[in-house]
Formats: C-alpha cells, structure tokens, sequence
C-alpha cells in the first residue's frame, strides 16, 4: 500500500488482524456466498506492507483510531505481533534523483517485500492522501520513458504506479489521484502484462446514489437537481480542505451521476470539519418530478466511519487483483467498477449491474 | 380498475388524458427506450372504466386532487371530454342476491363495457381501498363454487378478480388485499387461460428500500434495525388509520425486507396525518455496521405524491398485462415484481433485478 | 418598498390584499394577541406602493408566483383591484444626475406617493435584490453630503435609505444590503428625527438557529460545528448565485451564531438550485457534546417558502415603524431585532429574549 | 437516587468522580456563570447513595455503559475509589410488612446514609424505571395513612416519595411515574414543609421541542401537525417497549405540546430497538402553514446519549433542590420546569421562558 500509516492503511493491516483472531469479516464482500467456489487467496494468506512519507508507528496509528471509535476498544493488545509484522514490511521512500530513480527505487523495495514474505504475487493499492490534478504532458510510452529521467512529469501516485509495473505488481488506485490517468502510463502495464484498476473507492455518499439513482432511472422519474454536503474531519478531511485536493474528488464523485442520469442541476459540497474526526456525515438532496410534473423529494443522511467502510474493500481488491494476476489478465479492470466513484474503462455506475458484472468475471473459467 | 373514482383510479384516468394532450409521460416505466420495441398497446389506444361503491363525479375528484396539488390546475378544462367518455364506463355495483350472483353482476358489466367500446383486451386493475386481512376457508375450486352461491366467503376484491376472469379479462391487484390471495381464486384463472399479478404497488418508502437493502446485502454490511414511519393523509391515509387494514399493508411492506435481509429489529408505522392530503412522507433509520462492527446509519425522507406515483404504474400495468393477454400467458405474472411490495410467486424484491426480470420477458418472443 | 414587484414585494402586496378579502393573517406577529390593544395601524389602512428597476406588471409577479405555489390559485381575479391601486403607486426610478440628485427624485417620488393617498406616516422598507458588499469612504455626515454631489459614494440601497429620510419616512432594511451599515447614513436619519431598522429579515434556517443555539447555551451543552446548505431557486437565489452578493448574505447569517455560541467550526452554503424555484430548503447539521465528552447531533431539514414568510413580516414592520414614527423614537430601532438575522445596534440572537424586547417596546407608554 | 445502579443513576455517580479528577462539566447548567454567585453547594462536595432492586456492583455498570459508549474508555481505573465509596451507600430495599413498613424501613436507610456520611442535606431523586399508570384511591391525607397500613394503594415510586419527606429529604421526580402526583402525597410533603419537584426529565426531543412549538407561536406559523417516532435501546428502551409504561412517558411528552400550540394533529412513538443500547434517535416532522396557508415543514433528527444528557441534570436538581431546602423552600417547586417535561404545578413549556424564571429563583434572596 501507498500511504500505509494513513486511517485507511492502518485499519486495512488492523482488520485483517482482527479477522485473523476471529473477528466477523463484516464489510468483505469477497467473503460472501457468491464468492466461496472462485478461488480467491484466504483473507489469513495476505501480507501487508508498503510505503508512506510517515514514520508513525502503526501500533500509535491504530492507537488513535480506537480513540476515534474506527477500530475497537483493546484490539491492539490482541494484534500486537501481526502490527508488528507489518510494521517490518513498511518503508519511507528515500527523495532524491530522478523521478526514474524513485520509480526503480520504490520497484526495488517492493521486490524485496515479495522476497522477504516469500510471496507469489503482489497487489499495490493506493491509500495514499488524494492529490490535486496534476497536469501531465501528452507523450507517449517513449516519452514518457525518457521524461523521467530529466523532469518533474508525473506527480507522486503515477510514480507509485509504475513502481508497482517495475516490480510486476498490479495496481489499483483507491484514490481520485492522477496515477494510472495518463495513457502512458497505462501503456506501461500492458508493456509489462500486468493488471490495473481504480479509481476512488465509493463507500459513503457516492455508493448510495450508485443505487438511487438507477431507480429513478427504472422508474422513468425525472430528476432535476441533486445536492449534496459532506462533512468530514481525519487526514482525509484536512487534505480535502485544500480545495485544489477536492477538485480531482469532486471531478470523480460527480462522473457517476450524469453518467446515470445525464445533466443534472446541483452542487456537491466537501467540508472539513475538524471535530468530526473520522466520521463522515454526508446529506443529499433530490428533487425530481412524477406524473405530470409534480414536484417530490428524497433527502438521505448517510452517517459512516470512512476507514471502517474502506478497509474491506482493500482486502477484496488485493484478492480479486491477485485473481487477475493468476488469470494472465492485463491491462484495465472494469469489472472491479463495482468498488469504485470513476471506475477505470467503464461507464456503468450502477451498482447491482457492477455487481452482476463482478461476479459474472469472478466466476467465469 | 375497481375503485376508478379514488385518488389513483381519477389520477389515471386524468393522467392519460393529460398525456393525450401533450404532457410528458413521467414516470410511466413503459415509455423508456427499452420497452419501444415490444409491441405494447399505445398510451393513446387504452379506454377506461370500472367500479366504484360512490358515484361522486371525475370532475369532482379532479377538482379536489388538482386544490391538493397532485394534478396540474388548469387540467380540468383541457381534458373535460376525456372525463365525460370514463365517466360513461363508471358502474356502481349493485348488491344483493349471492356472492356469486355479484360476481356474475360485475363480469357483466365489464363485457358490456368490452362492447360499448369495441375492445380487443380489457386488464382489470384493483385500485379500490385496502380492505382488512380477510380469513378464507381453505378450498378448492369446486368447493369456491359452491361456497359462493350461499355464503360471504371471499372478501369485495377476491369478487372482483373473479368478475374480471368470468369476463376473459386479465387481472392486476395494486393493493394488499384478499383478491387473488386464495388458491382457489388463482386456480379459476388458470382454468380461464388467463393472466394475474400483483401485489401492493410499491411506490414510495418500500421501493428506496427495495434498492437500498441490496446494497447493503451487495456490501456484506449487516443490517441490525431497519426502522420506518410514513405519515399520509388522504383517502388512503383514512382507510389506513384503522388499524385492521393497516395490517394489511404492514405484513405486504415488509416482506421484501426480511426477504432481502434476513431478521432485522425495528418497527413500520403508518400514521394518519389528516392535513397531509394526498402527499406522503417516509422516514426510514437503517442501523448498520461495517468492519469490525462499527455503528453506522443511514436514514432518507421521501416525500412524495401518491397518488401521481401510482397512476403512471397503472398504465404501465395495463399495457403489459395487455401484452400477457396477448401473448397467451397464463396464471402468475412474477415478471411484473418491479412494481409490487409483495410479487405474487416471487421472492425477488431487489428493484434492479426485478426490472431485468420484467425487460427479458418483455423482451422475449 | 424598494423592490417592490419582487416576490417579497408581490406577495405583501397580494397578501395584504387577500387578508382584506377574509384570509387568515397567518405569520402576521402583530395580529398575535399580545399586540391587540398596543395601538398597531389597522392592515386594512396600508397603502403599498414603491420603486423597483423593472416594469413587469405585478398581475403577472401574481401568475408567477401562483404558479409556483406561493400564492393560492385563483388569487388574482379576487384582488385584481388591489393589484390595479399598487400598480399606481410604483415607480421605475430614473437614472442620471449625481447620486444626490438621485436621492432627491426618489424622495419627491415618496412625498408624491404621501400626498396622492393622503397619509399620515410613510415606512420605506428595503426588500430590493441582495447588493454586493460595498467599500463606503468613512466620511462624517458633511462629507457624505458632499461625496453625494460628485461621487458614486454609496450603493443604491443606501440611496433608498438616504431618500426615505428626505421624506421624512421611517426606513427599514429587510435585506443584507449596505443601506444603513454606514455611519453617516444614520446621522442622516437622527438629524432627520427619523427612526431606522434592520438588517435581513430572518425566516428560515437563522430562525430556527436562534432558537436552538440558546438551547444548547441554556443547557451548557458545548458546540462543536454547526454547518449548514441551502438550496433555493427564484430571483433571490439568481442574485446569491453571484459569490459576491451570497457574501453579504453569509456574513449576516453567520453574526448570531457566534454572538450566541462562540467559536464554532463549520460552514454554511447557499447553492443556487434553479428548479426549486421559491421554495428553499435548508439541512443544518450540529455536533455537540455532552457529559464526559460524549458526541452527539442535531440535523434539522428547513423546506419553506421564503416570499410566503416574508411578506408578514413586512406588514408587521410597517406597523411597528409607523407606530416609532407616532412615537417619535429618533435612531436604530434594536427592539426589531426579533425579524432580523443582524439585528441593528444590538448583540441579541436569542428568539425569545427578542421576542420579549419587541412586546416590552410595543406595549410601554 | 431510587434506581441508583441504573444507566442514569450509574452515569451520575460515575461522572460527578470525573469531574472531580478534572472532566469538564459539560451539560451542567449550574456550572454556567449565570449561577456563580447563588451560593449551590459544590459538586464535589455531593455523597451519593440510593435504592435499587437489583445489586449488580457499580463497576460493572460502568464497563457496560463505558462498552457502549456513554462513558469514556479508561474511566474506570480512574474512578475506582469514588465507585467503591458509592456502592457502600447502596442498599436492596427489603420487601414484606405493610406499605407503612415499607415507607419506614427506605426512610431508615436514607437517615442512615446521611448519619454515616455526616451530611447536611439530603435530596431524593427518582431514576428508577417507569412504572406503568397506577390508579390511587382519591384519599386525603389521613385516608392515605390508614390506607398505607393495610393495602397496596400507592406504587414504588410513591412509597420512595414518602420515604423520603420521613427521612426529611427533598424530592425529585425524575421519571413519569406516579410519585408525586397524587395530592395526598403532595400534601404529606407540605405537612413536612419539604420540597417537591418533577416530573420526567426533557432530555431529548422533548427539549427540543420546547423550543421549536414557542418559536411557531411567537412567529403566529399555525401548526398543522407534529409527528415523532423515538428509537431507542437500553434499560429504559426495554421498559418502555410494554405498551403499560410506554403510556407514562407518552402522556408526559405530549401535554408541553398541547399547552403550548393548542390542538395539533400527529402522533408519537416510543420503538424499542434493541441494538440501538444506550443511545436514542428521534425523528420529528411539523407540518405549518405559512401566509396564505402555504404548506411548509420543518424535520429534525436528534441522535443522543440518553444518560450522558441525563446525568448532569441530576446534578444540577441535587444542588437546587438541596438549595431550596436551605432555603426552607415547602412544597412545589415549579421554577424546575426548565428541567421536565411534565412540570409539577406550572404550565408553561418554553426553555426560554423557563431558563429565565430558574435563574431569578436562583439569584433571589
Ligand atoms: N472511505 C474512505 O476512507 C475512502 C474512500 C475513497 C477514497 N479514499 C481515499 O483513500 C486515501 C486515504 O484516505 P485516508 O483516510 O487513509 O487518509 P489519511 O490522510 O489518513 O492517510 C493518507 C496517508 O498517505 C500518506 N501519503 C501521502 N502522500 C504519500 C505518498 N506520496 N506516498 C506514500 N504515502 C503518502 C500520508 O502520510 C498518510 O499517512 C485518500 O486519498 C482518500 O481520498 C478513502
Ligand atoms: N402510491 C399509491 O397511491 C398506492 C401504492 C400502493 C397501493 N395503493 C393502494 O391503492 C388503493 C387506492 O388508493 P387511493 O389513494 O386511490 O385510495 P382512495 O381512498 O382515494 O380510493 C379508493 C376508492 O375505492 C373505492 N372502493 C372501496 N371499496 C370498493 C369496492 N369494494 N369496489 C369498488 N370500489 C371500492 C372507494 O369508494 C374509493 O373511491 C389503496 O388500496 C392503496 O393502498 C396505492
Ligand atoms: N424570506 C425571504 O424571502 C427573505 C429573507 C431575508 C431577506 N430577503 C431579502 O429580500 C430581498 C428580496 O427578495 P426577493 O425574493 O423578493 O427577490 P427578487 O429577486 O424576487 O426581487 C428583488 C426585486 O428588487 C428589484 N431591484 C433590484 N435592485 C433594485 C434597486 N436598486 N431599486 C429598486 N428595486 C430593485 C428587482 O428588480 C426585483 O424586482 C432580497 O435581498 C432577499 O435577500 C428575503
Ligand atoms: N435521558 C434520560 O435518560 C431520561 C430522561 C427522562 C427520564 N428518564 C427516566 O429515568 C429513569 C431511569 O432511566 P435509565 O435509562 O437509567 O433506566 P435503567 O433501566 O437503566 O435503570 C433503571 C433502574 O431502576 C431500578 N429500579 C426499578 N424499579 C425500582 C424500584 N422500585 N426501586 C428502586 N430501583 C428500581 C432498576 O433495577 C434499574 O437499575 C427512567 O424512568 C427513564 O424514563 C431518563
Ligand atoms: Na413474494
Ligand atoms: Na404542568
């Protein structure tokens, strides 16, 4: 993982801990029926590691997310050897050099965690904090290549990416980030016959309108304005407060809904507010019209725990990636849509037909 | 429609009209791009008639449901013609002499209205007030027979459905009473060749459930209280403020919750809430949890109008029952389970599914 | 009025009128008992008349809003009369000349209005679109004088206000507006004798605001964040689309809360929904805490319709005025702090604290 | 405290020990500066004891409410002292003997309490579980006595309230139960030239309304309707789930709505929600009519800790009442109403207005 000490990280490498001990695995959506005869790796077989500018200890990080409710009273005592664990498998990226030099560095520490945990593939998710847009020069796999040898041309999480090809990894971008936006570097992975997937994982506010608004669709009502206000503290919210950083979350929170249901009015709102700590509260609002033009509304409170709603669903996408590892696929995918705000190669935003998609690719050879 | 002068009987009847005369069909399902090829009966084709215990004129009911909101003010003069034609098809049914003899009564009437009308399908939809939850004997078809020439054993709405299959009509109960409940009610239609479906049209707070449970199901996010209160006025509203037709409705919403989510805590409550009118508000407080057994909730207002929620639906009904009588298909209609809290023969109550399920077959042949 | 064939100055004019006509007086304060033997003007001696930049015949402001549900159907053929008297009274003002000059034409205007309805006392009342804040030099009351005569000093909300001292007319503020911020246009108003009022008539989420933020102070109960979204439509949310205009408003709305609370996190946003036409619905979201820490929340969801809670309002501050203006009260008149979100000359947010100033007032000598 | 080892009891106990370890005394309205110089005695210098039927150690208590949320982790350790100084003033009432005998034997155990703890004044509070409605024989008091002695004619919470004037303690009524309604009971009080004071604490959607319905009245908004539905689990969840005690509180909750708006439509509900433990969510809907009769609504959504905003309550009405003795204060004490829902001998209902006249009780003399 990128950003393996953040709230989504930590509670990601707690959790699977947690499971080990006999937690219930609420939330893992690979652990349903459906997904028991596919043949995906154990949720006990997953080893974490990754790489963050902090050093915080983790056992600190799960410390702090007891306080604020995401993880349960007492759990570190319980997994204090596999933090442990995973504590060794985490690394700060060392500056320096050209942006290729980090690439080949950060390559270089993955295939070492492979090495050391004797593993047969490895999955690199992105959970680092979001990025603002970051304007990336057209070039393509070529140019691209002899770039970064010599400018800034990619921001951070793009670099991640690669780092992950160099070291045969799939990747999938949790976050709105840049990352395997440009073209080349998504060349990049089909070079190298790998897998990728993203981006900006839906679990609160964007998951529910991914079923609401396919009902209005089914049921022929139109729907003439859709507001919406988040409110949220943690580190997600303070990068969020930066509005260049809500920009790429706003650019992929508002993709799905035109998608599903052309031009719509309405703003959507991300505010930090600092006492909320890790909770989320987000508010919408939804007018639409029935027969003959009568006016009618549907208002949702949607009340999570961000970090609690996101851990599952980076031990689904580690497995499912490493499905796709074992199955020889390369390049995007669009099946993954289901977890995903702007899923990668695909237009669909409604979740049950993502669903069906999943499992249809889950179980299929 | 049985029960044509009641709010969702007068608002179809209106609504056509409407439409013949240029309003969009918001809301009717049946004119989205995916039902064009299917051969349906036009929206401008269907003739309107039916029963009702009161004979307060359409114009009447028109007025008061445009003072209410629920239709456009203006509408009455545009569409006084069209009011005078349904007016001419309205019966108020005679009692006295045995059930049986009513049931005859009533096929009569609907043949004469076939006639008068020169049409080659008439679809008979329950659109009259919930009745109570009604104890019927436990008989086979024979024994129906004969227990209707000398006792009151069925219910007003199990009368209605027999008059419409004595008078080779289709029929659709849109309300959760009796009617087509009883076995032996069901077995005379297939003794007829004919088609039935239903029942309780979901319109409001049971269809957001209706996607929103499988989201958490899709999610594996254990639902521990799903808690609702609905408060409407109107005549819906009255009858339902007895508390033995309240039952009714209760046991038909929440079906599909149980059925989608398996047992969950908390209660429904519908409240008569005289100076509502016509228009319905929804609370529902769904309290989940995700990893690691976080609490969180989500909660929804929906504030709709009834009555122009249902009256696209009847027409939707109309036309694909229409389509059944056409194609020959007889006994339970399952396909139309997108409509309906409680689909007769089915245990599908996720709306997604449920309009794929309605497409294929609309779709097939 | 300033503004008066907006829709705060429609529906006054036309609720006064269907008052007259036998309408409840509903959201009219002064009609309350306690107000009964305070000596008011009788609503039915009201003479509304005004300025606003267009032309637009309020018979069709009238068709608008009925339209829009704001004002009963069939209003308008009842007071067509009424509508024809006000029609006589309104002014498009002229532009050209110096902002002195200005000021002259309209209070010409304004003692024309006096002499042609024969009046005892004449209340300016400010319910013109919202102005952008406006820089004003910092000039005693000799300087405005001669600032007016070769400079665009003051924006034309201040010009109102400097008009209706000139014709000897109490003046009200029912907006955000610069009008009577500046110092000189108060001394304006004390050389005069005249008394002045304001500013931005509360009737939606500020209301409801003043009266739970003394709730949770009352009971000690400490606010953490308290933010807030409004979605409204109409003329006035077109004017707030405007950042620089929506400015004025949220410096207004936000002044009670931390007069009453303090410090508090959290935002509050005004989004211009088109389709929402008069109607504005306001979702507020507050996180407390109580004993040892414990977080909790209040949301509240506001659905008004703003002109139709306005327009009372301005019959009661033109009867409140007129009776300063009996009284010969000179200056702010901070007893109205009950109507408005920044109540002039005074610190006092709390609804029931105003309240009691307001009847202290009314009912001494 | 009659119910000492409750949620609210135990919360009570426990926090007046964190504040004494320095936890800020949030939600304690005697804490605010208004009643620095009043002269209330310290909260540290408050010795707690009480009744209760059942003897689960204290601690436990507070590792269940801690588990739940109520009480902050780590509490415990903290506090361990404070608890064990409690729990030896804790008694099981002993059952036999006539209701007299009863009465007796708790008055003995409350002398008892104040001798071994060396105390000035004693305060009884009632946080015992509602009981359901109790129908006392209308007696006086000398009818009462003579009764006493030989049959049940007086519920538990009645008996406590006679305890407590034998052992010349106030009394406060924190619950609906029957207590001290019944006039004979006032009157013993009297006759002891005690204090008296409830009932039923507006901790929750009561409160808010005091402050929400005087809002409408001062602003002359006819309500139409006020619906609520109340989640809630826990102890008092799993009392007010038999439809008995549920009537209790619902009477209670609903006469401030009555005196205050006069006749409004809608209904409440008390759900039990098992999951929901300690904490409470109440959904409320108004429906009002603006100028004109314009239909508008206001919901609010109130999720709270119930003891975390019961608790200091109790503290403030041990200070008050204790300072009512000292002033020789005899029989009912109405300027508590801040505090109830059901204020004893007053029918006034708005926080304001009550806040206001606490205050000048506290600061005479
Ligand atoms: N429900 C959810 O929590 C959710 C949903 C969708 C998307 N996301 C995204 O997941 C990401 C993580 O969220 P979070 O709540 O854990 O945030 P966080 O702020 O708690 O953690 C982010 C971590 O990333 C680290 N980081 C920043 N830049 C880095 C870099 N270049 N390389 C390596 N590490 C870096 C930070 O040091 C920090 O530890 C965010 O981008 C967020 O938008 C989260
Ligand atoms: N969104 C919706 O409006 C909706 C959704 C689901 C179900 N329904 C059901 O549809 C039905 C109609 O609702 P409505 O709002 O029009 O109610 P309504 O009270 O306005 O109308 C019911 C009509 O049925 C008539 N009626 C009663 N008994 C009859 C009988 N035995 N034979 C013939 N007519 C009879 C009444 O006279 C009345 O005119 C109700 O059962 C309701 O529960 C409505
Ligand atoms: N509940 C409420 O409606 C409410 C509450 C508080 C404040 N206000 C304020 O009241 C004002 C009016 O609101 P509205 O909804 O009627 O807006 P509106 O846009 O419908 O009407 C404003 C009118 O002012 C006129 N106008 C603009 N500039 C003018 C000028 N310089 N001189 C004369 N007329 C001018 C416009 O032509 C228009 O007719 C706004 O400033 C609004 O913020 C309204
Ligand atoms: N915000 C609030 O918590 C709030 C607000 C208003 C009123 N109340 C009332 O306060 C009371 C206590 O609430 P709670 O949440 O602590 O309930 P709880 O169920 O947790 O505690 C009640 C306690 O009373 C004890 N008890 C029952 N009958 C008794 C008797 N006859 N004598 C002595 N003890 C007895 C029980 O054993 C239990 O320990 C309830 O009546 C409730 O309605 C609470
Ligand atoms: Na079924
Ligand atoms: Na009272």
């Amino acid at each position: 993982m990128f950003g393996a000490r953040g709230s989504v990280g930590t509670t990601t490498i707690a959790g699977a801990a947690a499971l080990a001990h006999g937690s219930p695995p609420a939330g893992v959506v690979t652990e349903l029926p459906d997904f028991a005869s596919v043949g995906l790796v154990g949720l006990d077989q997953l080893v974490f590691g990754g790489h963050d500018l902090v050093d915080t200890p983790l056992t600190k990080q799960v410390e702090r997310l007891a306080a604020g409710g995401v993880l349960p009273p007492g759990l570190d005592g319980l997994i204090a050897a596999d933090l442990a664990d995973a504590e060794r498998n985490l690394v700060v990226p060392s500056a320096g050099g050209s942006q290729y030099d980090q690439v080949r560095r950060m390559a270089e520490d993955i295939r070492a965690f492979r090495l050391r945990n004797d593993l047969d593939r490895v999955v690199a998710i992105n959970v680092a904090s979001t990025e603002p847009p970051y304007e990336v020069a057209d070039v393509d796999l070529a140019g691209l290549r002899r770039a970064l040898a010599t400018s800034a041309v990619l921001p951070p999480s793009s670099l991640g990416a690669l780092a992950a090809f160099e070291a045969d990894a799939a990747y999938v971008d949790f976050t709105p980030s840049t990352s395997i936006r440009p073209a080349a570097v998504r060349e990049w992975a089909v070079e190298k016959g790998l897998p990728y997937g993203g981006q900006d994982a839906k679990t609160g506010e964007t998951l529910v309108k991914s079923v609401l608004a396919p009902m209005f669709a089914a049921r022929a009502l139109p729907v003439h304005a859709w507001s919406g206000t988040n409110l949220l503290g943690g580190g997600d919210g303070a990068t969020l407060a930066d509005p260049r950083a809500a920009e790429s979350k706003n650019v992929s929170k508002e993709r799905g809904l035109s998608e599903m249901l052309g031009d719509v009015a309405g703003q959507v709102h991300i505010d930090y507010v600092d006492p909320m700590g890790d909770w989320k509260t987000a508010w919408d609002h939804v007018l639409f019209s029935g027969f003959l033009g009568v006016r009618m509304t549907l208002q949702f409170t949607w009340q999570g725990c961000d970090s609690a709603l996101a851990a599952p669903l980076v031990l689904d996408l580690a497995r499912l990636s490493a499905l796709a590892l074992e199955r020889g696929h390369v390049g995007a995918m669009p099946f993954l849509g289901f977890y995903f705000k702007d899923p990668i190669e695909s237009t669909e935003h409604s979740l049950s037909r993502q669903y069906d998609e999943l499992l249809r690719w889950a179980q299929s050879c």
